[in-house]
């Protein structure tokens, strides 16, 4: 098999073995509790808020066995997964204990994928690498955090990147105290996988029980959207052009408010002027993943970024079918396994064909592009390519 | 000039002069007030928040005075303004108080069409018709708003639609206390403009000063995109098929999300099985301005919309070339006046032309297409075709 062919997952969580007995160590979220089922049956459950809704859910070793994440990958012809800890990550813990865990974390994710399996057509590729953890907390000075950076860079070498949540220190990722953060990662070229959790205020989804359907659907891309707007807002961008910023769920819903986002800027008095650059011109500096469940969606997420180049100098002209390689090229397929598993009997997970499916149909992409997303995208951003 | 020439406006603002006094009255948000400005002028301000940024927006003749509207309209070539009240409506007056001033705002703005002018080139159509506005606040009585929309459709032949927010009478557009008039909506056939005010909580925008951008252009859309979702999964358009809703801004951040919605819905222990469609099906049987400053979004847009009745049976496969004559039929082009005006000195609103020039480049419309997007699907929606 060609390198080429490979299908790569970019977007795929678990729960480390050390970081599930902190949450089970716990008595209020995050944590796993054990509980009697309806049926009568021991059951453990996720709570990640302490107002989850259903009662949390379902969680077990396709979270922290390997064995488990490789079945998977097995059952869905995926070659490569970049595995990431789910959420919360190490938020909720205080620094001291948020810098010692993540050490521990990031050795065990290193060797989580170490000691995997090798691509069988590609030995020199293993099938496991991962986004390791910092410990992005309130109180985190930022020589420690630049100092943990290029500790992971210098010391892991199967993790090829960061997930981080949309709080950074605890004032969102605007905070003039990053700014030593995003040089460092820039500097070593970690790709920082930028990913929600928090959503918006429940309030917004009113009293009528629907599931976890609002925050999931709604609330993840509006916190994603928000904080990588507010990062362009602040000028991270133009300062750290090198910073490789890959978005959840194709980047939630900036591409269809990004021509609103700069035709606010620049009636705004406050912000016309401010930035470098066209709002829409920083979409063509990210990497978004193919989690987005529809072809619609993946055509116009790859459109908006390859619109990008030319909205440098009077974006609403630019040309939409200037620069679609260039938009298939930063899109890159994921799964967001062990999250959305099939309701009921199942062989592959509807979830996961969905996805594949979206790549297969976007019109605008021709087969190279499409196999670009399924793969071969990652493996350059990751620098893993021959 | 036929009329499929004509082009039509349907997203465009004003506060009568009535309804001008009863801000000025007040003391708090929403109000004008009159300040100097910073060269030592007096100014008027436009408050509609009590932590408005940048201390509100300037407020003058074009958000009340007639002529200064028909100025616009031949200043960028429109023919025909459906207007309607911009925000907050009576959404913060007590049930009695909004009941009487909203008899009268219809009143007035009946008058405010009537006695315009007529589109030269077709008399038997006026250049301004209107959305009126119901006592929707909290503690009106059902009986109360059904009466107020058959009393509306009754009396004022050229106000063809209503404008609400997304707050019902207190407990959003979910709220079973609705049932009665969606019923008196579908059945009168009264398009229902729904627009956005209160965004999301403000905690999410940070503490940097970005002017209005973070609520408008973020929240406005995620407030839209929350308020119609909650009305799909509450069956609203499943029990009330001829309910007609025009949904500002595009439809915020929908379309985008649509897909992960009907991913997150089919695969929710709570949720699944509740609608008669897929998430997507709905998006077909709703109607969205062209207000998105940027061609890729109003193609996508009607896109979702041109797939949606594939999406019946197993949406994630349904071909997204299909139906893109029928994705632009419900698009319908607006400008937002009198809000983004040029900073600086202009002739014609950057904003109007950008949403001009947006419908003119979507690659995957015909021209007739887009003469329907700039007026002729808006003469059909309101029942003004000849």
């Amino acid at each position: 098999m060609s390198l080429r062919k490979l299908l790569v997952d970019v977007h795929t969580h678990l729960y480390l073995p050390r970081y599930a007995s902190v949450l089970r160590s716990r008595s209020n979220a995050p944590r796993i509790l054990t509980r009697n089922s309806p049926s009568g049956q021991s059951e453990d459950r996720l709570l990640i808020l302490d107002d989850e809704p259903s009662g949390g859910r379902p969680v077990g070793p396709q979270y922290w066995d390997r064995d488990e994440k490789l079945k998977f990958m097995d059952q869905h012809g995926i070659d490569i997964s970049f595995v990431s800890s789910a959420n919360p990550w190490l938020d909720f813990l205080p620094f001291p204990e948020a810098q010692e865990l993540a050490q521990q974390l990031n050795a065990d994710l290193e060797s989580y994928c170490s000691g995997g399996p090798s691509v069988v057509s590609a030995v020199e590729l293993k099938r496991l690498y991962g986004f390791g953890l910092l410990p992005l907390v309130p109180g985190a000075p930022s020589e420690a955090l630049s100092e943990a950076v290029s500790q992971l860079a210098r010391q892991h070498p199967h993790i090829r990147g960061i997930i981080i949540s949309t709080q950074g220190v605890g004032e969102g990722l605007d905070d003039p105290a990053l700014e030593p953060l995003w040089a460092s990662l820039a500097e070593t070229g970690l790709v920082v996988f930028l990913h929600p959790h928090y959503g918006v205020s429940a309030q917004a989804w009113g009293t009528r029980d629907n599931g976890h359907v609002l925050p999931l659907a709604l609330g993840f891309p509006f916190e994603t959207t928000t904080a990588i707007t507010r990062l362009i807002l602040a000028g991270v961008l133009d300062r750290h052009p090198n910073l490789r910023l890959l978005l959840a769920h194709s980047g939630g819903a900036l591409p269809q408010l990004s021509s609103r986002l700069a035709s606010c800027i620049e009636h705004d008095p406050v912000l016309a002027g401010r930035l470098a650059h066209d709002a829409r011109w920083y979409l063509g500096r990210m990497w978004f993943d193919a989690v987005a469940y529809g072809a619609a969606e993946l055509g116009f997420v790859s459109e908006t970024v390859g619109r990008a180049s030319g909205c440098g100098q009077g974006g609403g002209t630019a040309d939409v079918r200037r620069g679609r390689k260039e938009g298939a090229s930063r899109m890159l397929f994921g799964t967001d396994h062990p999250f959305f598993p099939p309701l009921g009997e199942a062989g592959k997970w509807r979830s996961v064909v969905e996805n594949l499916e979206a790549i297969e149909r976007v019109d605008q992409w021709s087969e190279e592009d499409k196999e670009g997303v399924r793969g071969r995208n990652a493996l350059t951003l990751f620098g893993l390519s021959p």
